[in-house]
């Protein structure tokens, strides 16, 4: 028997929200070429974060996710003017939520647990994405690695979960579709679902997650198992 | 005029060595799939060197080279036997240095510079690699990211040049052809000089290079120039 379960905090870009749900107003600028460049954009995202990151120059995700899109449109020989670059700079901000997002986030409001927000994304960013999906209604806490000035899965991020709520990372749950995310807040010490949409291998690092699946509904199950599993 | 130049530091894989030299090997185990593999195997080298540095899971660079080659080959659903997990990880080790490496390591040795490589691998695994590829007897010093227990970019990292060689780190010059990490040796301080092989946009991130170029020959030009100009 687990310790009780006193918060969940939820990834946001590719967990609560589609990242890739850009792909469509790109394939508008580009045709044929969306889907290329929402996935090498995301990549880019994710490599810059790390090397900022490692190297102590961080600029908020606003920042990176510019410059991971320019990066891409180069790449891809995609000629972005200022239009185009505002245009998708913008569909960032009105990415799509999942499906299961809105189903999940009420299943745990009604299990009077605590839920949050843990992301890369800056406040302002994190807000416009919530609100765009409408999901603005569903959070007690919005945590932004902005606040550690770092990226995940510096550990100065997920310190953000104990700091804020009072208590220690063992008693919060961190739900992520990013496998190393959810390997990341296991190093730290939380417990970690990774939910795994589109059936990818393991992560071949130290440690795995608690819980795995494939859907935030599998997470939320996971979440209650524990909440009911600590209390009893 | 700039300071005089003290030394020339190389990354090793990607620059001295062709890491995708693998995918012929590759391609015998798994037909049609080397190049794929090859690409797969190295960008997860890279994230797991990340992901580890930021959140202090230092192991050496020959278990991530051999964690990135199983996820890889799960992702791909290509079956690793052990026989094929050595004859690859082997393969790793004995590695083809481009064609220009020997004849730029020359003309540097002929112009009296200190010449060493400053690499994520291990010192074993550099020393097998460096042997394999009969480029053994160039380098005056090899430093590994081993002794920092941290991988590049981390300033732990390129700090061993200037640590080990007592020169100041803007007397040190770092020819990679990984453009984050001539970007990562010029935000610890080096001058840096990024040989882009494939002619890839450049990284958005702060700062550039000093120089750029299409070869290891470009880049002893530019080295050259350097060390002359500092001494005149």
């Amino acid at each position: 028997m687990g310790k009780a379960l006193s918060a969940v905090l939820f990834d946001l870009y590719g967990t609560l929200l589609d990242v890739h749900s850009v792909a469509g107003r790109a394939d508008q600028l580009f045709p044929g070429r969306g889907s290329a460049l929402s996935q090498l954009w995301r990549d880019k995202q994710l490599e810059y974060t790390r090397l900022r990151t490692m190297s102590s120059r961080y600029v908020p995700f606003t920042q990176v996710v510019e410059d991971a899109l320019q990066y891409a449109c180069d790449a891809l020989h995609l000629p972005l003017d200022s239009a185009g670059r505002g245009l998708l700079m913008h569909e960032f901000t009105q990415l799509t939520p999942f499906a299961d997002a809105v189903p999940a986030l009420q299943r745990l409001l009604a299990a009077d647990l605590t839920v949050g927000v843990l992301t890369n994304g800056d406040p302002g960013q994190m807000e416009d994405a919530l609100h765009g999906a409408g999901l603005d209604d569903y959070f007690d806490v919005l945590l932004s690695a902005d606040q550690a000035r770092a990226y995940k899965t510096a550990p100065a991020v997920y310190e953000l979960g104990p700091l804020t709520l009072g208590h220690p990372a063992a008693e919060l749950l961190l739900i992520s579709s990013n496998g190393w995310d959810a390997i990341g807040a296991k190093w730290y010490g939380y417990r970690s679902f990774w939910v795994n949409r589109s059936s990818a291998p393991i992560e071949r690092l130290d440690g795995q997650p608690d819980g795995i699946g494939r859907s935030l509904s599998d997470a939320v199950d996971f979440a209650l198992r524990l909440h009911s599993g600590g209390k009893s």
